[in-house]
């Protein structure tokens, strides 16, 4: 068991770590040459321009201004002070409500630690138990409930407790929520007018011999909303051209190598063979070859495109529907259309970045056959993810190797080598699995049906933190498979259980402080550096940047990743709401994670993460529901904990606060959650009328024409424009996308071969900023 | 245990009782003298007139006509006769519906009957397992799953079956769920016109400081839904005046019965004593007393109405906001009307006559208290019900009661008396305990605040079911009283619980077929028989009744009574699903209660009971639901049990149905239950438009004026005709109400004091059916 030395010894180690990761990040966000990778999202918005293109040329890429190296932690302050009306703004209102997830761990958690340490750590600590007790013990158990003797009339404080911090967390999620559910209306309700106010998704059109989609769509929606009914967007099934874009794409990025590295050294045209990998096959002229074949691809993909609009059979049985006004929109996204329950579906449309236009025609059996496939799959996952990866460990050993690839048997067996691939086999399974787990998660997800990204990223941190729950939390505090734990479980009775786990919890507290140190500070700390996308930039930048567009496109901003960064925050909620009561001596240590992460993460979301969709919070229902399930399980151990120190007469006490919880729980869900769910009538008249007075001959149909298009389209627009120019007139203006930057940054023909300055404009314009 | 022969014994009995209660219904129905005990239904539904007003004397009384005896049960072809279509004209779709869940029984356990008949019987038969063990055995024994000797390969067979069985119920389940809906469906959209078409129900209207409730009501609804919205009915808070009236009637029937004895006896004037139920005090004629004591009564009620129809403090914050198409209407009840989704909150009225009034003022706050409450004190009276029983029992005996009353000392201590009070006494408070339960969760219901009666009965029936399901069958299943089954199961394993009571089904199997002999034989044909009405019914005859409509008011039709009806039959589907795979010999017994039940509860609904409400089968998601829980809990007990026989290899193969079950009942659930909860705009535009074709000129405000009015402003309108005579015609006469009769029964003076002889236009209506 460590003592308080120990934990002494990790935590210097870890803030020094911290420490050097700040330093590290302080000194290479000043370097001219990284600006791209530390400020992505002003270029994205535009609002930031390459600094490579002026000054002295050592200028260019070191910053020299030695006085900027002193405040090496001055990010942090200016990380602050963006106002939150200003960050909704800049950043959306998805990463300022997912950063207020850090401030409730800050106010859930600043109080209840200034308690525990003024009331519980003393009680604690006037005991002798462990001292007189023959076991070994350390300074941190003395400050535990451990220290307490059994059956000693001290619980009764710990109770008292659980009820003060139950009330206090409670009270705090009731404001939370409040807030955002006002926020997101605000949010809703704002000025700015979008497509999704206006839209309604159809689902499940149903097939008919006389009439296409569209026609019946057109139809339906004429004769059951005649006085709100506007228009319709097809969806269409642009698989096969999105593949083709994409590999398009491909073969650009090698004709720009190859371009690059001819235009460096222009004596040798460089050459390549056809066949895999550039491996084997004829040897060809790289320029010519790659050219020829891009050339044929956008003919492929012209042809192809014509093909989709004019054939009824890429059309799927869907549809955008806009109407006239908001309320026409919030009637029939809130109704049921036809007698029938599966067909005509309507929903409210997701934002168009925010669409995941893949699963928007899947029928409704399907779906409910996909729901049962990937729950049996997700538990299998859970329980016994373990099994494909001992066997692959059992595989992955020296003498299996030897006999699969017999050639390579002198050289596995030098000692380094093989003591080397002893050492590191078994693990690598493992880790290998959990770095591809969310996006196993995602697959699982995808293939459920769900038709928003942000749909999609909400279900996947569900299950995500379901499996770390079990894996980690449970996994750590009772040793064993999580498979070998449902087992146990399953063989305990209902008191038991919280009883066993209970019972570990206390001995734990050293491993989980170094848990919180490692992932919480040093990880955090790590993320601002960000050295994957550093690394990957600085590669591309070098291989097959030739203008400021390719720069652009190298650059990797990231996205705040909900669907992984949520459940790890949760697991923190978990961990301090469990010990609390039981050893209050970890919450500092939480305390310093949520403040960290706070700066971190808002001034990441400032400068860096390129926000992928709006949601609006939608997931804030979901971060509100697993504190509560934070809440109850830690109600639930300290039950199972006071039972095995001989204070049973405590548990009918206890018992009351997971009832009460609950009960607290569905409250909120019926106040607050239908803010996130429907759209208030009230609310779509209001903004209606007024927009009518303000612009009486507004024309929302041409704003609304062309809104939802499926992306291809538009990029097939975007790298068109060269071979067909005039093409990208018929992209709409007023639909926000990704590409927003474009405004700023010029598109040269990437036959030119040179490397384009910025024209004087785009200069004077971030000269102004 | 019980040996074949034994079940012959009380079978037998049972057939007895059964037939015998079938004989005397067969000759007391034939009595015209109970005419209206057991054909009510025609007389309110004004197709029968009483038949003791024609020919001679004795005729009125006694049926002369001998050849009517020896058709005895033609009652039973009578009721099969009557199609379904003319049925839900006759008796509404809830009753016709209600069958129906009779005839699913039906067509559930025939198939299953007969094959675990032909394959499961035989298996199990052509085992010696009990023979050579040492255990006493009898024939049905044999016959089960008990006679399988353990690990044996048999046991697969049951296996198998428990598939077949699952599948087969699953589809008649779909079946009838797809019939159901379409018969909801096409019952909603039938050519009668409904005010609850075009009516929505809007509760916690918030109070404002400028405007009235129903100034306030109109502004909003003319704002929100300016192109549907038609006219509001605020609704009064009448409980003052409820009692009144009821008071009034109260009154009303002394002063019948002093009338009703001075008639009969010229000679003296009745008199009555004033004090507490005419024990003590003055004695005064009371004819004269009742007669002022009413017309007091009557000008405060008068005072009262008027008095809640000008003060605004009576109008309480809900209203029933009718608009112009039935389109609107489902627009407002299925969207969200504002901001804060506790205020405002609309819904589809239920009919008038389902409405529960007392409840429609309940802010959201307390109806959330109000759910924590019940919840708490449902488990209380589950689990604990028989503390304050035994507390009872204790308090009850001969000690007890001298103690109390000492002057009964002498009578008590007679032993004939003593033997009797003290086997009569412990069994008592149970007994009376389980006569009220119905009436108990009843008042929970209506304390949790439903707002329809339909609503009341739903969640009523839904917490009878856990009731009988954790008392009666877990109860009878394993010893003790259900805390103590609590208390074992919080304290044993979870693959324990099942097995412990999988273990002791078979040995029950007796039990419960016996109990459904009693309970399910004799007891369906006990409810044709009416005693108690009959007998209430010639009581009042004797003593009140004066007039026509005394007579009609004297008659108690009786209601179908979901709220018990059904969780009975669930037990019973319970006891099947349970059994069928485990002892098949107690399957015939359940197809003959579902025959006999379906037959006599099909000639009730046809020819006794009176339709209170009609919710269009909203109640059939719970039946949907139930069975379900009966097919899950069957095959969890089924593992248990095969896991204690040696035969855990098939728990993995087991564990599959219970999944594949519950996915089953979400897909039935996303695919049929909407058509319960929502109602599609499809529907109604069809409607509307069909509508406004054929009616262009239809006063639609005329016709739903006064379709919402708490009924005591009705009921006034009823009694106070003769005071302050043609009040009655402002009654719509487009809402169906109980009392649609009177267009056929006459209103003669309640003071002529003689009986009135029907009109002859009457007669010649009943004549001519």
């Amino acid at each position: 068991m460590a003592t308080l030395k120990d934990i002494e010894v990790a935590a210097a180690i870890n803030i020094l770590t911290a420490f050097a990761f700040f330093v590290a990040f302080a000194i290479l966000r000043l370097q001219p040459i990284n600006d791209r990778v530390y400020f992505p999202k002003w270029y994205l918005k535009g609002l930031r321009s390459s600094p490579l293109n002026s000054g002295a040329f050592v200028g260019r890429f070191v910053n020299l201004d030695f006085r900027s190296y002193i405040r090496f932690l001055n990010w942090m302050p200016d990380a602050m002070q963006m106002p939150e009306p200003e960050l909704i703004d800049h950043a959306g209102l998805d990463s300022t409500v997912y950063l207020r997830i850090y401030l409730v761990g800050l106010k859930i958690f600043v109080p209840i630690t200034f308690l525990a340490f003024a009331i519980m750590v003393p009680v604690n600590w006037t005991n002798v138990t462990l001292e007189h007790s023959n076991l070994t013990y350390s300074d941190i158990d003395k400050l535990s409930i451990s220290n307490i003797p059994i059956g000693s009339h001290r619980f009764w404080t710990h109770l008292v407790m659980a009820y003060v911090f139950t009330f206090w967390t409670c009270y705090v999620l009731k404001k939370e929520y409040e807030i955002v559910a006002s926020m997101r209306l605000h949010f809703l309700a704002s000025e700015h007018r979008r497509p999704d106010q206006f839209t309604v998704m159809v689902r499940n059109v149903p097939p008919d011999p006389d009439e296409s989609v569209d026609e019946l769509v057109e139809h339906f929606f004429l004769v059951n909303h005649p006085d709100h009914y506007l228009t319709y967007q097809v969806v269409y099934n642009a698989n096969r051209l999105s593949n083709l874009v994409k590999e398009k794409e491909k073969l650009q990025n090698w004709l720009d190598y190859y371009q690059l590295k001819y235009s460096r050294n222009q004596s040798m045209r460089p050459s390549s063979k056809t066949g895999f990998l550039g491996l084997c096959g004829e040897r060809v002229d790289a320029i010519d070859f790659y050219t020829s074949k891009i050339e044929n691809l956008s003919e492929e993909i012209a042809s192809e495109r014509e093909n989709i609009i004019s054939s009824p059979k890429s059309v799927m049985p869907a549809a955008f529907v806009s109407f006239k006004t908001r309320w026409g929109a919030a009637v029939c996204a809130q109704t049921q259309q036809s007698r029938n329950p599966t067909i005509w579906l309507t929903e409210w449309a997701p934002e168009p970045r925010d669409v995941y236009w893949d699963n928007l025609a899947i029928p409704y059996v399907s779906l409910t056959i996909r729901k049962l496939i990937v729950a049996v799959a997700f538990f299998f996952l859970t329980f016994f993810f373990m099994i494909p990866i001992a066997f692959v460990q059992s595989l992955a050993n020296i003498e299996g190797i030897e006999k699969a690839v017999p050639f390579l048997k002198p050289i596995i067996e030098i000692k380094f080598i093989k003591s080397f691939i002893q050492g590191f086999l078994p693990g690598i399974a493992l880790k290998i699995f959990l770095i591809f787990l969310p996006a196993i998660l995602m697959l699982m997800s995808k293939f459920e049906g769900f038709i928003s990204i942000s749909a999609l990223e909400r279900i996947s941190a569900t299950r995500y933190y379901i499996f770390q729950f079990i894996n980690v939390f449970l996994g750590s505090i009772i040793t064993g498979t999580a498979f070998q734990q449902l087992d146990n479980f399953i063989h305990q009775s209902a008191t038991d259980i919280p009883k066993t786990i209970g019972a570990s919890i206390p001995m734990k507290a050293t491993f989980f402080i170094t848990y919180i140190m490692v992932d919480g500070w040093a990880g955090v700390a790590g993320e601002i550096l960000r050295l994957k996308p550093l690394i990957i930039y600085h590669l591309k930048n070098f291989l097959l940047v030739k203008t400021e567009k390719d720069r652009e496109e190298a650059m990797d901003p990231g996205t705040l990743g909900f669907n992984t960064g949520e459940p790890q925050i949760q697991l923190y909620f978990l961990l301090g709401l469990v010990y609390a009561v039981v050893t209050p001596i970890l919450l500092p240590f939480i305390i310093v994670f949520f403040g960290l992460a706070y700066v971190v993460y808002r001034h990441q979301i400032i400068n860096v993460y390129n926000q992928e969709y709006e949601s609006a919070a939608a997931f804030w229902p979901d971060v509100h529901g697993r504190i509560i399930v934070a809440l109850v399980v830690s109600q639930l151990l300290l039950m199972g904990l006071l039972s095995t120190k001989g204070a049973a007469q405590s548990t009918p006490l206890l018992i009351v606060l997971p009832v009460l919880t609950i009960w607290f729980h569905i409250f909120c869900k019926g106040r607050y959650e239908p803010a996130f769910v429907r759209y208030p009538l009230q609310e779509a008249m209001m903004k209606d009328t007024l927009e009518r007075a303000r612009e009486p001959n507004l024309n929302m149909k041409g704003f609304l024409q062309n809104s939802y298009m499926h992306p291809v389209f538009k990029e097939g627009d975007d790298s068109e424009s060269d071979v067909a120019s005039g093409d990208g007139d018929q992209e709409p203006d007023l639909v926000p996308t990704k590409r927003q930057s474009r405004r700023n940054t010029p598109l040269p023909s990437k036959h030119s071969g040179s490397v384009s300055s910025l024209p004087e404009a785009v200069q004077e314009h971030a000269q102004l900023l």
